[in-house]
């Protein structure tokens, strides 16, 4: 697997490029010189992650013939006060609306985070990840 | 911090939202249903992590009255052939062109991976980051 990444401007603004050619646009944190051109690169770890889990839940969701109408999940983080500022900690909520086995879901969000989401297991494991969801029949 | 991520079709492609409304398309590798309509989970993660440390890179070689002209970064990843298939070792390239001290460019570096750097810092210890670079006068 291999990115690339280029400056864009005289400030932060970058332009990662993946191998298929495709661009996102990433930018610092305004407190340091940012210009709001492109998400954070901690936003861009946390969307990873809930990306990551949320494909994992959907295949074992999708294995298990439960139907998902819709599908959202928000990613909060804490992270330290001091530099590096790394995570502390995430809380991942799920929503989901179908017609979806309450116990399936809650055990294909704990398989993704805890065994197959690769974001997730390339984290630091001191970082503590809570989940939580809903359904909406 | 805070980000959103929506789900756009019936196979993976997502929508990541961040606390500034900016998005960006995530999409899964094509081997499990993806349809290359976004960058993938694990490749936000490297560009995150190749972007937060060339902010803070950037930021040092600034405080030092270093003149960048140029700026890239390429990150290149081995992961784990089974899943999670989490990362392994990580091979960041930095390449600048500009009149710049060869000593201070890699003290920045080694000070950005292993002290500075948020997404580094939050990476799982196992994983080896390698680094190295070019300067183009």
């Amino acid at each position: 697997m291999k990115i690339e990444l280029n400056r864009i401007n005289n400030a932060f603004h970058f332009e990662g490029i993946n191998e298929d050619g495709l661009s996102v646009a990433i930018d610092a944190n305004k407190e340091i010189g940012g210009e709001g051109k492109g998400i954070r690169p901690m936003q861009m770890v946390l969307m990873g992650l809930a990306a990551c889990a949320s494909i994992d839940v959907i295949l074992i969701l999708n294995k298990q013939k439960q139907t998902i109408e819709n599908y959202k999940v928000t990613a909060t983080a804490e992270r330290a006060t001091e530099p590096p500022k790394d995570f502390k900690k995430i809380d991942l909520h799920f929503f989901l609306k179908g017609d979806i086995k309450e116990s399936f879901f809650e055990r294909a969000i704990d398989l993704a985070i805890n065994k197959y989401c690769s974001v997730a297991q390339s984290l630091d494991k001191k970082i503590k990840i809570n989940t939580s969801f809903e359904i909406i029949k």
